[in-house]
């Protein structure tokens, strides 16, 4: 299998020499759809052969035997092979009903409450697509997931951003809750306009998980001017120490603004099987379901029927405990080794991610860079160094910022550590080189 | 497996009663997605428990085994279980370029002219996302696939309807290809705001197979007003008694204007797999690329490599052959029951369906139909009919005409006959009885 088959794309930057008969879309011009994307600088054909690649966040170990098992029963039946209700499997609608009607503090109608959608990032286009008028403004922390730029822009949304402010530099220990909101901006950030607020907890890049306090205060002015809030909580089954993972959903008055969203990928290790869902009022889902209709008719139906498999064995077999614990070990292995380096990072609640300060690497002046790093923060070419003379790749994260606020984000980058704990020693290891570039 | 897995739905309707404290983007409100659809009025609930399904277009048999083997390999690797690149995993599109270049009269080229998307349907949104402008108007043959004309609305287009004229009703021999275009007619839709035209051939519902003769004038149309041609060609394989199937970007000067789009669903009797792709220029692939990437990041990983595997060995299987010539018998022998019960039918030369004049039925008085017929064409009425009372189902084609041209279709039923012969059997002996109802 070439690893080709995992280099994320950048066909925003191709579209720049285009010469057709026929104009694309002015939409296309809009959300850095233009752009060279940064998956497209840091994949695999641009770096090392041998590069230890913690910069895409995909796992390099399979998802559990049995929940492939129900793979092979569904394809072994004929209707399972089949169109899916555009809802979803009712198999899988019920199962997402069993596993999540707890942590909602309500039995989740599977007729009404929850759809199914061709992986969360479809999900969250057909939430735009359902609610978006031209000139909605919606509220995104920084730094973001980079896919709901486009997808806000191309509904003719317009994107708002408010940082989350990293800790100062000279923190010692510092978390990902040092992460902070600072609500006088968030209120500002308020207008007329403003549609929906996207909430990401755990979060990507970050792994910080969003306090019941943050949470409640962001709800108070969700209820206040009326927002639509996008609950984006892929991640939810990966917080770690027992931290509380709330859902705003759940808090007073939320529920009948908030669609929450969730992905098998990050539940059992499957991120090219395409299956996520929404949760929400009958009020939102509703409408999300007509557009996800018309995006994708209905999702991949084997595959559905395996997240069905998956949820409805989870808890006898004590898989989410047991993957949680996985998890967190690969984190503490990963992060003994930042410990040794001694730079700043900020050890994540939840996520499989991890921010690293990588702002006191000390780049020879004649090093040569590629051209796709002019004009970008600071982190790309730490990002680039790194990967080209250590041999670990990173994202850099000040792509996930807006222009005016990309400063906030160019010390750091992101290593995803949802690798096998030999993967982790050897890019650990490799790390330790970088104490001769301070 | 219950029968619900494979109704269609209703999203819009619902949206009429919604009392949301955040109301829904206008967008729901164009392209009828708001209209209770055919899909949900004959479904398998609304009907009689031993209705015989010939409504809705899914086989009632599986993929073939050697294709299922290719989800069991790739489920058993730990990348093909992972995000595969948004154009698709580079097997599955040198597996395209393979079997599609010799039809295409040129070598494809797997980079740049292929891409994958999440179903046919989804490969479609993202042409539309990628090239319609505010106001743009697309040009579609009714009776048109009905998921084409929100597409087009939700992304700012214009729907424009031309019709096909069905064969006169005392013609005793009608076949698909009765069905005709009126060129002056076409000529007369095209308008400086016209931005692209739709060509589905093999085509759906009608199983007409487009001449090289109306293709080259459709064709010279394009060139001569600069229209992109989305060639919904997903029936490709089905093209019955050696008719010829011309691809509409072969003709001189359509190469650089056309977007052919093509199914593993229909390819391989495997439609919840979700398997799509779009294949042409580089100046058009690269635009819907930058769409498919922002609606769905990439397709389902495991799906795309069995799709591979069946392009990959379907030649030494002779598999294409021998599927065509079983739904060769599947169409004769139900078209062999039409003939007795001696209505006029469209014959078909392509896809699984065939058009029945249901306008025969003499339907009594006093028969009671539920209000979800209320304004729609008499065809709903004879399908109803012929569900409760015979226990064969089928869909009305008015459906898939535009309000003022509703009554061109209105004759017509749509029987699909993607289902094994036993079924097909006994479907054409119960229509035997609607010789009562004459």
């Amino acid at each position: 299998m070439s690893n080709s088959n995992h280099i994320s794309t950048a066909p925003g930057a191709a579209l720049n020499g285009l010469n057709s008969v026929i104009p694309f879309s002015s939409r296309l011009r809009t959300g850095r759809a233009l752009e060279v994307d940064v998956w497209s600088i840091f994949n695999a054909l641009n770096l090392p052969s041998d590069c230890i690649n913690l910069g895409q966040g995909y796992m390099n170990f399979p998802p559990p035997e049995w929940v492939k098992d129900g793979v092979r029963v569904a394809i072994s039946n004929v209707t399972t092979n089949h169109y899916s209700h555009p809802k979803g499997t009712p198999r899988l609608r019920r199962a997402l009903s069993t596993h999540y009607s707890s942590t909602f503090g309500r039995t989740l109608n599977p007729e009404t409450e929850i759809i199914v959608s061709s992986g969360a990032n479809e999900g969250e286009y057909a939430t735009f697509v359902a609610f978006l008028e031209e000139g909605d403004e919606v509220i995104m922390f920084e730094p973001f997931f980079d896919q709901y730029l486009p997808s806000i822009t191309f509904n003719n949304g317009v994107p708002v951003y408010v940082p989350l402010h990293p800790p100062s530099p000279d923190m010692v220990r510092a978390t990902s809750n040092d992460w902070t909101i600072d609500f006088d901006e968030l209120h500002r950030a308020i207008t007329p306009r403003t549609k929906m607020i996207i909430v990401n907890t755990p979060h990507n890049p970050i792994g910080k998980v969003f306090t019941r306090t943050e949470l409640e205060r962001i709800a108070e002015l969700a209820r206040r001017h009326n927002l639509l809030v996008l609950a984006d909580e892929v991640y939810d089954c990966i917080v770690f120490d027992q931290k509380e993972h709330v859902r705003i959903a759940t808090l007073p008055g939320m529920w009948e603004r908030t669609i929450t969203v969730g992905s098998a990928g990050k539940s059992f290790a499957c991120t090219g099987w395409r299956v996520g869902w929404l949760i929400g009022p009958q009020d939102l889902i509703t409408p999300a379901l007509a557009a996800n209709t018309r995006i994708v008719f209905c999702s991949n139906t084997p595959m559905q029927e395996a997240a069905a498999t998956g949820f409805e064995n989870a808890k006898e077999k004590g898989f989410f405990e047991q993957q949680l614990k996985e998890y967190q070990e690969r984190r503490d292995v990963f992060c003994s080794y930042l410990d040794k380096l001694g730079w700043q990072y900020s050890f994540p609640d939840g996520t499989y991610f991890v921010l690293v300060d990588v702002s006191k690497i000390k780049i020879p002046n004649d090093y040569s860079f590629p051209s796709s790093m002019d004009g970008r923060g600071k982190d790309f070419r730490y990002a680039w160094f790194i990967a080209q003379e250590i041999g670990v790749s990173s994202i850099p994260v000040s792509e996930f910022y807006c222009a005016e606020h990309m400063r906030i984000g160019e010390r750091f980058a992101r290593f995803a550590f949802c690798k096998d704990l030999e993967t982790l020693h050897k890019a650990g290891q490799r790390l330790q080189k970088l104490k001769d570039y301070c």
